[in-house]
């Protein structure tokens, strides 16, 4: 068997959203299609991604070099031992021949897309979910039913005041969810106590709020902000500092003692390895969120997954980026902590299957060969019409 | 004034060179076009620049939205008070528009092309070669006549024995350097010592060779090798570990008393400061290399100095990556400890001026307006011919 073509094409998420540092008027993603020549049910097999949302779309890279290593490969170096399947681990190597050391971010978009987008056909070509197929692999077999999924929102708009975040609260809350993330960092820091302590009213335990700065913070105001709402021990502070400000990061988690996330502006093992040793963080409560498709793909994740192993963490305490049905399958095939949910926020990009429905804060685990996008109407109507080419 | 057009075309380097972990086969680069409506000689000021060697051509950022940023924007915005030349600093502000924090490969390369041709623009408006600009902005205007120059080679070549190495090093001292850097890790460690001892052999003192590493060892390797070659005292030993693997650099360094060299693969100031918190170096004898130009540029560079200052480091400690006049005007123009050269290895985009000699180890500044690409004919045609469109 082999790969036949892969073809890409840039979307533009068309989201008028904006977070305390960053709009996404001109935000793009590249959706990717590995076509092979397994047929089922008359036609072949193809695999899909997209490269997640919040970095732009990656397409050239593919055109230029990634594709090109992989259709140039020979085929059975890119197949599994039984010869009747594709090895995602063999060509995501084929992808990084003559690739520098460090640097990732340029290549690891493009190459995670491709490789999530390969396992969407594995497990297409196995019949299986991908969520299956990745805990036959990586989580010695053991099946999950539903998935904790946590909902984002709070956006600062003009004219929304405490009554209207109270009111997206609520509403999300009538569609099933129990716990949800709002935004900070957009006003001054009373103002923000006083967006979480309304928030906590409407959501009861403060269990199920968490708040997101989305890396905005200079020192000043991180440390301002860990004094002002350690008190509410929330569910988690996520991306208080820098991504990369691993010395700050210690500053912040040595004042705000409730659990901190982030992670998903790193791109590589080595790089979450760095955030383990070096940001302070503590396995018994901080969350780790880095975005699978945007970090090499799956292989790549499973190598994070080990590494955080040897460093004392749990699998539970990752929440991978990325509210899609990649992440799902993600979380559900290794036994991770969670999922988010954007709903209705990314444009056709943010969400799960059509028919998906939340439940006192659980998603069930699609029964779909692959990772299940045949069931977002208009992604997939994207997705169909890229692999007919 | 303003900016009329932003051009760029993708390049192959046509490079069959090959080190311990990697070969140039595919590599391309961006070259970049910045032209304005300010007119010396009878024709509009264009400034070039092109993203250093290493990392492939960007062009795609650039044209979907790096270029569109620049142009989209109010001319005066992007000015200097007085409204007779471009601001840099500015520009890069226009193009650090809706970016994510981290993740900063993808966009820290062609924006750093794009601001290095900004101030190749910038220096020919002000009738001064780039280093003088660099100098009175940046270094209190002091100027520096000529630049210590080392050269890089000692590749591994099939047949290429002790006998080829000293050769080839005997061909550069002939050429007027003083100081070469050979390749390591390419061979088991007792071949790879008994070619060090052969290089030093040739240049006399140990302060005359350094080896690269280029990042390909795993830890073992890298511990043996710094038990290795410790005795020997060379100038530096550059990537001996992966670009963040910042624990092993700091057990490498626990070994390695001699100096060490790294940074050509790290691209932010965030980067550049865990490096020195988390890396073990030790500001009285290593050397940092990151690459202007796939850092985003000039103004950023700055700001890395600043840091590197705040924790105890000096410039004359910072070797820039690239062996071209981009990096020979930075070193010149900030005061740095020196610059690489590989003659005739990139293709048009190795080397200096075409009439530029290296006499004693030391390479002298151009006089000519901007970095000087005018006196380089072959990489010129490629600048000329973008810059006509």
């Amino acid at each position: 068997m082999k790969i036949t073509a892969i073809r890409e094409t840039a979307i533009p998420l068309k989201s008028s959203l904006r977070n305390a540092v960053f709009d996404f008027s001109e935000m793009t993603t590249s959706v990717v299609a590995v076509i092979t020549d397994v047929i089922r049910e008359g036609k072949p097999v193809a695999g899909f991604a997209f490269n997640s949302t919040g970095r732009y779309a990656c397409g050239a890279q593919m055109r230029e070099r990634l594709i090109p290593r992989i259709l140039k490969a020979n085929p059975e170096s890119l197949v599994n031992a039984a010869g009747d399947n594709l090895d995602p681990e063999k060509i995501l190597a084929c992808m990084m021949q003559r690739e520098k050391p460090g640097g990732h971010t340029e290549r690891s978009v493009p190459i995670g897309a491709i490789e999530v987008a390969a396992w969407d056909a594995v497990a297409k070509i196995s019949e299986k979910p991908l969520h299956r197929v990745l805990a036959e692999r990586y989580n010695g077999g053991k099946t999950i039913d539903k998935i904790p999924c946590y909902v984002g929102g709070g956006w600062y708009e003009p004219g929304k005041g405490l009554k209207e975040l109270q009111d997206e609260i609520r509403a999300k809350l009538d569609q099933g969810y129990t716990t949800m993330k709002i935004k900070v960092g957009g006003a001054p820091v009373p103002e923000d106590v006083a967006r979480v302590e309304a928030a906590l009213k409407v959501v009861n335990s403060s269990a199920n709020l968490a708040v997101d700065a989305n890396a905005g913070f200079d020192r000043n105001r991180a440390l301002a902000y860990a004094k002002a709402l350690a008190p509410y021990k929330l569910r988690w502070f996520e991306e208080p500092t820098d991504p990369l400000d691993y010395s700050l990061l210690a500053e912040f988690g040595a004042i705000y003692d409730a659990p901190i996330g982030t992670g998903e502006n790193l791109f590589s093992t080595q790089d979450v390895q760095n955030l383990v040793r070096f940001g302070g963080l503590r396995a018994d409560r901080d969350i780790i969120q880095t975005d699978v498709p945007q970090s090499y793909g799956v292989v790549q994740f499973s190598r994070t997954l080990e590494m955080l192993k040897r460093e004392g963490w749990q699998r539970k305490s990752v929440f991978p980026h990325g509210g899609n049905q990649m992440t799902l399958a993600i979380v559900g095939g290794f036994g991770l902590g969670g999922c988010e949910a954007y709903p209705g926020v990314f444009g056709i990009f943010a969400g799960f299957a059509d028919d998906a429905k939340v439940e006192s804060g659980y998603l069930k685990l699609p029964d779909r060969p692959g990772i299940g996008f045949e069931a977002q109407n208009a992604l997939y109507a994207v997705m169909r019409d890229l692999a007919a080419g």
